[in-house]
């Protein structure tokens, strides 16, 4: 059996060091936050979307409730009316104020929202440091899934900010236009096939060490949510995957030779959705005066033709795939390929790391197979062999959303770079597009190719061969 | 001819006097913004209401648009994007912002927009002074139609800021609690029908003063709305007015009648609209274990059953006037009656003068048909014989709604008490219910009485006899 | 007082010939169920219509439900599942199939339907007879008003059918097209003004004669619905009308000069619809290589400038008014014109008596008052001062639609003629165009000829002066 | 390689036996239409369904537009048209007839579409006789595609007749009642499930023989879509599968056990479907005096506790698959296990063959696989690795459908007998339920039974292990 999981060895942490790595992850949400005017943070441009001050008291409300709640006999609640206003959809805790809803929540307002975090920071400290001679390792594993989490959300902020900017005829800047300018200069490299031959491949997160005493620290290192489980075989049929992901020159093309007027390109669902939203280019792209702009953190911007063409939709993506004599991959093989790469998350382009605001232009083959855009795959978004959700209410976490959603594999530059993973299964429905989702082509081996294992030119390591 | 208008001398006033009236308004709206958080100033509830914020731009901009762009020169634009986000329905000066989209204006912010006001104020000041010697009686009349805008939009911040509460769970009190009991122990005088006869009479405002010196004095006066005219005669048949309004105790009464779940007792489409939306009593009332309680500004509270009725919509009067064997009046009737009864708007429950959040209970007859809540009448919002809009962009400002509404007369506690008089007319969709909407019956004469004009219990002076 | 009501001398009648007029009305409703296949019959194109067989089947409800089910005690149903399915709208009679889905009744057949038909006239016939001894004045009025309501039904099968027609690409004729030909030869005449002076008039039908013996001949002769009383006084200011309606031309020119891209001519709520509908022309147009046709029972003909412009909303009717510079009339102008000019129904174009399938061009002044086009009104439907519904259940037929819709005056082509007159009021909501609606203007009248009786061109004969 | 096709030698045919074949199927299509009334073929209940006339003419146009139209050149088409009015989704071909509006295609009537049928009929006739002697195997192929698309929309019409029956208050049976007697006293089997070990299987249909002689007889015989390829092999994880599907009474336990109400059953978006509209039961049941009951073609029946539950949504299977302590199986899991079975499809209820209106009781293990109801798979409905759709524009038959539907698999009682193949790839959306859908559920194999070959209970022939 193949292992392409990044193993680093665990070491030795103790509580303190979990807890360090609580303040960090907590107060990069905040210095998100710090950028934003009350009223940015007050609204919901969409069902979809939630409000950066949502955001800010659903995370806290997470560690609250599954953490706070459930170990700490002495905590006292910040505010009794806050478990109806954020919880987010754990029926399994009670009913939740109407998603649709939640720009509505003006009390409490951010300074409350505020104050709350660091009420609940502080009793998180205090629980921790009182439980660490007790090996609670199912507690600590938990704050370990409420800062994977709060991550999570670091990235739905971003992608929310964005478009509640965008609501506005002349949205203002909120990062400064200095590091576009490096970016654009750089050129995409050709487009390259790389043949993956057909193999049983293993698929998804192998489980953790089983040391009790650095469960946590392992956790930290290796975390993985329950739907990358159960690790299991997967049987892959060649395949040949595109060496970077489609550029918005290459997507213009497409859209200049008509792409959004060729009902056969298109998903019969697609081109219904297409023509009820008069949908004629990508989320964040205009035309003014016959030139393309793109919106950004730092405003609208000419077309940069060589970044990676971002927030289309799945069926954006399929129907540029059939125009392109090729298909989506497989979450499967996108799986396979990237755990033979083995890339490391792209550190240039990072929102977090250093306000860079985009993806990057690729100059070298599966350069940014993570943290550039995420890449819609082919694959609905299901349970694996054998998959069982995490027992009691965060068992609502993934599994029940595993239905009419597609995955999405590499994470974006809006995505915080220790969050980033070959393993990661994102999924949304296959309309949406305001994530920094984009597309990279798969195509199927001609056969006389497939049967030639000495014809590819790139050999992948991944599986046995049968 | 009669002339019911409750003139007072128009004082000689000079331009310093009218600025003097500017500022009072204009501060007026900011000591209602200031009992506000940026975030509660921010929302919109729904597509009816508006963001406070950009109440406070708009009446702003009406300045702006109607008065500096036309009549100084030198003006120069606080911020040109304002044109578009704050131009409320003005089709003739330019698109306009998608209205149910107000609320995801968060550039300019809270500030920004106070900075607007000073700035435009002090523009109004210094363009009114300097053409105060030369009679410019149409810049001074777009002032006072500017101050009277602006008032209409102070009752409306009161009214959108109470449905913006009323999303949250447990609504904060913005007010203090301290006049309800106060309120709450009068009891209502019993309800007294007044009969008034066949007449005609004369209806709508009366033209300005033609001394132009004084134009604009007498315009803060005796101001009026260009729907308010023509002045013109009309024939009304005998009819009988209810001395005060429905309270909360007889409309519980109907209620408790199955009155929502008596289809005949509804119009066809009010019925529709009950089915449809669910409704079950007055929009802020609820049912806690078996109590009746009503939201006010004040949070939630024991419904009190002397209050007039409120926030009850046209479809509600009707079914409640229908099952009391009754009817609404015509807004003729009402104008007729409140032109004999020359009553005073009520000054104990006043949001602005006073804090005093709801509609006050009638001790005396005829007591509050002026500034307690606004009485739904039976006639369609429609033009007087011999109608004609203001000219130029003005025009927009009421004679294009008048279709599918219904007018609603006499002022609430939430409108400003200098602008409430009798020939006011207000308007709304049937179905609506933020705004402080309660209900006055009529009701025919019996034909036996209507010809015996010694049998009515008050005889009215009102019109000549036919 | 002035009577301006058609009177003839009620000639004695006798309960057999109230048979034979019932035999002829139920009879004509038949022979337009023969035009048609049973395929026809059974579509419902939009929630406004009802299917052929429904109104086949539910005219003969009403006489079931409101007459032998209340005055034949030995009357047994033809099929009991009927009372649900074809019950329109009477709440009181119990709860009713939903109209939206009328077009789903495929049991009973369209067969089923004519054998129901046949059965409740022999048993009315056998009622009325049996009764004719016993001055049962209440029993012969309703079938009277059944008959009415029935010629009602009569129109809205050819609306209906001409809506369901135009369904399809290419609709079949399914009248022969040879009629056109002659009408579109004459030429209307030029358009002239008529002033009305300022003056009391009676407005609403005469109550019928008391004589007891005759009260069903007289109904026949004189009937009029509840909405159109009671008869009362109505003051009218000067006012003038125009001598005939808008013509397909005239419209063409306001089409042509931008009238649906202008704003400024629509109410707001018309503007709302007209973007919200893309609408940009009358609802049976259609343009062909820059040729307009219109959709008729022949088929799509060549767009006929002479003919009146019809299938109209309100809101284009408002706003070609807008444009003309002019108004529409109230529901009061209207029909004190029209008592004044005493015109006889329009007898050349009439679906029922020739065949004659479209609105005729007006050749002479105020020719074409009656039966020609329904005429958009400004006035709300509304109830008159002092009106009562009926008692029962027949009080739902009129009363409980006074709200968000406006009056049409004069009756179409598609009336059946016996049931046009001048105090009749239809209404329809402001956004529908499926009836044969067209366009009548008025304006105000100049001040310095308002106040001169003898200025206007014509006198009328109507009202006594002030 | 294990071959689990139910192959049969592929007789020795002629063209006469495909045109003998041809007359067989639709005379069967004719044998349902000729059960019902023009009225019944006419109406379509909702967007999803269609009209029993339309299914009439667009299976013959079928055959006029992919074979008349390419191969017969002297074809004259019966009426031009039917192009627009009855391609279904073809875009290659052209623009459509609203789907949703179906219903409203008055003309042609039922008795042209009948007349069309013929037309087609004798020209497909004339067609391939004509090319008998030429080995035409693409047209042959064609006609095969065309049957089988035939008895497509032979189950459509039972089960669009079906929901368009269930609009009425009381639908009348068009089945008479007699076999559903015999049926009831069948009790289903014990519910055992079976293991299948882990395998590589293949999964998907062979490929014809390549003996174009005989070509279009081995399509007959082993006809498949084009969904059904390439036939490739899987990697199978162990797993249990139910001896039979879920019955009524089991479903009941399920509602009494508050199914309906938990939401921690259901998937988000389930839960959200049936909060939404309101669901509390499968399709066809109701509730009558605390008394199930069923509609059936036959009528409302009481409901039969032993039948298989029919009419729910994926989203209802899933839920019950939560409670059940189980899982859906893959539709890989279920074809795996079909081929391992090798079951008939059911004879005893079907509606073409014995007019068998419903599900029958499985009384032996694994009996009903095919012909009973169409089972609910895990599986969205997506291409098979090497997926090509048909060349041209039949290539829209399938491929554009795969996107947010899921894979029933086994065929119910109102499909064709001779269409049920194991490979058969069915697909809904997960909210349909008007096909007759039920449940069978799957398991994991609790993992020391997965490692023990020896433990299962009835051990898989099919795969090899590994």
């Amino acid at each position: 059996m193949n292992d392409y999981n990044f193993a680093q060895k665990a070491p030795q942490q103790s509580v303190k060091q979990l807890l360090a790595h609580y303040d960090t992850v907590r107060q990069t949400t905040l210095s998100l936050a710090n950028m934003l005017s009350p009223e940015l943070c007050q609204i919901q441009s969409m069902p979809d979307a939630s409000p950066v001050k949502w955001h800010l008291a659903h995370t806290t409300w997470f560690f609250e409730a599954f953490i706070l709640a459930e170990y700490d006999k002495h905590y006292s609640t910040f505010d009794s009316a806050f478990h109806y206003l954020f919880n987010s959809y754990y029926n399994s805790l009670g009913a939740q104020f109407p998603r649709a809803k939640r720009g509505m929540i003006t009390t409490p307002n951010l300074a409350d929202v505020l104050s709350y975090r660091i009420y609940v920071d502080k009793a998180i400290h205090q629980l921790c440091t009182a439980k660490s001679n007790n090996n609670e390792a199912k507690l600590l594993q938990l704050v370990v899934l409420g800062l994977n989490h709060e991550q999570q959300h670091q990235e739905l902020i971003l992608t929310d900010v964005k478009h509640a900017l965008w609501q506005l005829p002349s949205p203002p800047a909120i990062l400064a236009a200095q590091q576009e300018k490096t970016l654009s200069l750089d050129e995409p490299e050709p487009l390259q096939w790389r043949t993956f031959h057909k193999a049983i491949v293993e698929i998804g997160a192998s489980q953790y060490p089983t040391d009790v005493l650095n469960t946590h620290n392992s956790h930290i290192q290796h975390f993985f949510y329950d739907n990358e489980t159960p690790r299991h075989e997967h049987l892959l049929h060649a395949y040949q995957l595109a060496s970077r992901t489609v550029t918005n020159g290459e997507y213009l093309d497409f859209i200049n030779d008509g792409g959004y007027e060729a009902a056969e390109l298109w998903l019969s669902d697609g081109w219904a959705w297409l023509q009820q939203n008069h949908i004629k280019h990508p989320l964040y792209w205009r035309q003014i005066n016959n030139s393309w702009q793109e919106f950004h953190f730092i405003g609208y911007q000419t077309l940069n033709l060589a970044q990676p063409v971002c927030h289309v939709s799945f069926y954006e993506a399929m129907a540029y795939a059939q125009w392109a004599n090729a298909r989506l991959p497989t979450e499967f093989e996108w799986e396979a390929a990237c755990a033979s790469c083995q890339p490391t998350p792209n550190k240039q382009s990072n929102l977090l790391d250093n306000r860079q605001f985009a993806a990057t232009p690729e100059i070298t083959p599966f350069q940014h197979l993570l943290g550039n855009c995420w890449e819609w795959t082919r694959s609905d978004y299901a349970p694996y062999p054998g998959f069982t959700p995490l027992a009691g209410a965060v068992g609502e976490y993934n599994g029940k959303f595993m239905c009419n959603q597609y995955v999405l594999r590499g994470g974006s530059c809006a995505t915080p770079r220790s969050h980033i993973r070959h393993t990661y299964r994102n999924f949304f429905y296959p309309h949406m597009r305001w994530q920094f989702s984009g597309i990279r082509l798969a195509r199927n081996v001609p056969s006389n190719k497939a049967n030639n294992p000495n014809h590819s030119s790139i050999k992948t390591t991944t599986g046995r061969s049968l």
